[in-house]
């Protein structure tokens, strides 16, 4: 599937800058966009990195200098963007699939679905593959080979999996992102036109949940392990290798690098971005970007070793009170004391102190 | 269904004060109970709220003066308002449904259902609704207009959606509420007579348990969105217009007032109310009732000014506890060069402040 | 099913030191193993609890002077124990099931089971047990007797439960425990040949996760109530009565008393003991073994007393910094007046001081 810039710039009711007979064959948040897909830019400073952006083109309201891609300018980005995303990958409105597996599923001969599971239209399975019961492949969704999907496991429209990817019972991948706007009172749902792509050999525990991302894919990468019940939010980038423990909840668009290991019921705020070789302590709250090869801790989370030191000095807080307490009351002891053989010539200031304490 | 107040009184056994004529038409919690409905109040300091009471009767271990309704007085309330709660919504025990859709059940004709999914006796499914694979209605349940059950969602009997209601892949709705007594040195599961009721235009994420009443209905209100793995306990109230992010859970009984906002990973205890426009942030536990129109942080849960200051405080404690040592020590100097300069004549009291400390 | 000591030495390549007629009937770890199956133990100060250990006979990497069993010594204790437990326990390979119930499976005639549940070989299910719509029961699961499986659940290979379990929607018993090790930069499964095992009188709520053990049982206690949204790992040995609330997260091999209560979101580190009647507050972080009939808050968890004037403290926070801050400009103040009233004399130890604060 390809289209002509001009033609996408008519297609949005854009402003062209640039070259219109080069050709486009997807459209991708910044980071994800391949050298032949569109892209988008809504604020000025996201400029920053343009040099590191690989579209052919990006959807701009506002003209970018240092970009030396063709740009097309228009009034409302997030709309013209959605627009072209639905062009190539055109949205599927929740409907009744049939029973058992869809005429124009593409399933090879070695894959096995059970009777009772349900694969949609264009879903595509590789070889070895096991669909256990009950499992629901939503329509466009591909499964690399010797994949396993557990009972009752949903696929979403659009997801995609590598090979060797194991998702256990219960497991939902591709969901809404949890996105809205407020319009006259009532939350309204924003575009939710994205996907999940699982890398190859991955593995993914029971009753998980991964949303899919608002334009492009949330992805996690190849090798990483995910526990039981973990919650991983729209366009969420999970590098490799991971080890992602249960119960741990990730915002949305945040980023991992490879060999990051999150433990039980760590939460990270969202768009979040944690270096390779991360580790994150349990029940860790991650609310700002961590560089990598370091233990973070607490919540707040901190370094391990500024985080032992508070929790060490937290134990020893009732007596630190009691020592203050003491000192309060010994200086001011030896304050009046001192006022007394004084002939009282500097009472006031001390006054003073005391009314402040 | 109706009966008249004296034919309750025989019921269950109690002392009618007031017109036994009086007629009936339902049996809810306090919060819950309409002019025509029967509620019970156990604690007399409950009379508290009686003014605000809308039900015919009140069933009650011994009379409320202040109350203006027929009173019902028995020795045991939660057994007697059991029995009348069963007599409205006769409990229905766990059985095999048949295959596919019951026929008593009546679905609207441009509703449609999936040949997996299981829809129970005594269902009402309104216009254009969808019915995934592998979902299950039990007995009683009532669904509305344009609604979306995606795969794999389960109700229990006596659930009830509005219009626009979309439930997510693997969620639960209406399982029992998790309440015992202990007897004889085992759990005994309290009774779970109620229900669950979800106002229109709500949206709940993928494996979202939320659990029905013990009595009458944990309430979702209109407009509310719940993300995937959030815990909504037996008796909530949910208000309207809420975000309720992932993997929140809210203890039972809670009430939450209109445009509340739970981050990811809050917990509520139970029994709490929120009052309108409350923003809990991320993984904050939520010990005490909140006024509306704030924002609370931390576990436990405070203002967020508050909160913010101790949180910058907390990561100076390693400071804090140096400076308290160099002022002891300078202190403790300072006192025995006073007391030497002295010639001892203070030097009991400043041992005494020293062991002190 | 049962071997001789001298065969199980010469199915793994060991050395048998002791009497080879012994027969083994079972293979489990130390805690779990009876007075006729086989153990293991790697570590030599596991030692110190040898005598509490029943079974026939240890596999270790060397002789264990303390252990009154015959031992059989082997270069890898993990790859060896692993070949016996699979001897008596084998693995079954992922496959996809027939549809229904399988002819090997022994259905009590009371028993019910919906058709849309996939019932596989060699499953046993007692009287008058209820496997409603969705439900998936793996090859050799045991079902007592009136038990209610509720839509949705699956139950992964021999997974066991007593008589009058509960399981609510969408919970799935006995998937794989997260445990891996690292080869060559990848994570690689390690053995999880165990299973579930819940005891009778056990409710659970919907859309939890128990994993298997990796050599025996992870194992439910008599009577004890687990809420929605729980998470136990492997390994896990919880006692008997526990009520678990709502999305506690329990680490792999933790192990609980009699009548221990752990609120809602409770977190324990993996290998965690709690004495009987051990209440934890919710959010806790339990990092440390707790000793019974106490009360442990907070994150890391500290029992109640020490842990509520804390939290008391910290919100003093404030005020103890601006008495720190006063209490030093006092001492300052003081000190250089008197250094002043002192010609200067002491002048350069104070100076020292002021700098160390």
């Amino acid at each position: 599937m390809e289209i002509r810039l001009d033609k996408i710039a008519e297609m949005v009711g854009g402003t062209l800058q640039g070259d219109g007979s080069l050709i486009c064959r997807g459209a991708n948040p910044p980071g994800q966009a391949a050298d032949d897909e569109l892209t988008m830019l809504v604020q000025v400073n996201q400029s920053a990195d343009i040099a590191s952006i690989k579209a052919v083109a990006i959807i701009t309201p506002q003209l970018i200098d240092s970009a030396s891609q063709p740009q097309i300018i228009v009034a409302d980005p997030h709309q013209a963007f959605a627009k072209v995303v639905k062009y190539f990958r055109p949205p599927i409105a929740a409907s009744l699939p049939g029973v058992g597996v869809d005429s124009s599923a593409a399933i090879a001969s070695s894959a096995k679905v059970h009777p009772t599971a349900t694969v949609c239209a264009g879903v595509t399975i590789g070889h070895r593959s096991l669909v256990m019961p009950g499992v629901v492949i939503m329509p466009g969704c591909t499964i690399g080979a010797d994949c396993i999907l557990y009972p009752g496991v949903t696929l979403y429209e659009y997801s995609s999996l590598g090979d060797r990817v194991v998702l256990h019972a219960g497991t939902t991948i591709g969901a809404h992102g949890f996105g809205y706007r407020q319009e006259n009172g009532r939350h309204v749902a924003s575009a939710q036109l994205g996907y999940v792509h699982i890398e190859s050999d991955v593995e993914v525990g029971a009753n998980v949940t991964i949303d899919r991302g608002s334009y492009g894919a949330t992805r996690i990468g190849e090798g990483t392990k995910i526990d039981n019940q973990v919650m991983i939010a729209h366009n969420c980038q999970i590098g490799k290798h991971n080890l992602i423990c249960s119960q741990v909840g990730i915002a949305g668009s945040c980023r991992t690098g490879d060999y990051v290991i999150l433990a039980g019921q760590v939460g990270l705020k969202d768009h979040i971005t944690l270096g390779d070789h991360t580790i994150v302590g349990a029940k860790a709250g991650v609310m700002d970007d961590c560089q990598g090869n370091q233990v973070y801790l607490g919540s707040p989370a901190m370094p391990q070793r500024e985080q032992m030191q508070i929790f060490a000095i937290e134990r020893k807080l009732p007596e630190m009170r009691r020592e203050l307490k003491t000192l309060k009351k010994q200086l001011g002891e030896l304050l009046r004391r001192l006022e007394d053989a004084d002939d009282g010539t500097t009472s006031d200031d001390h006054n003073e102190s005391e009314r402040a304490a």
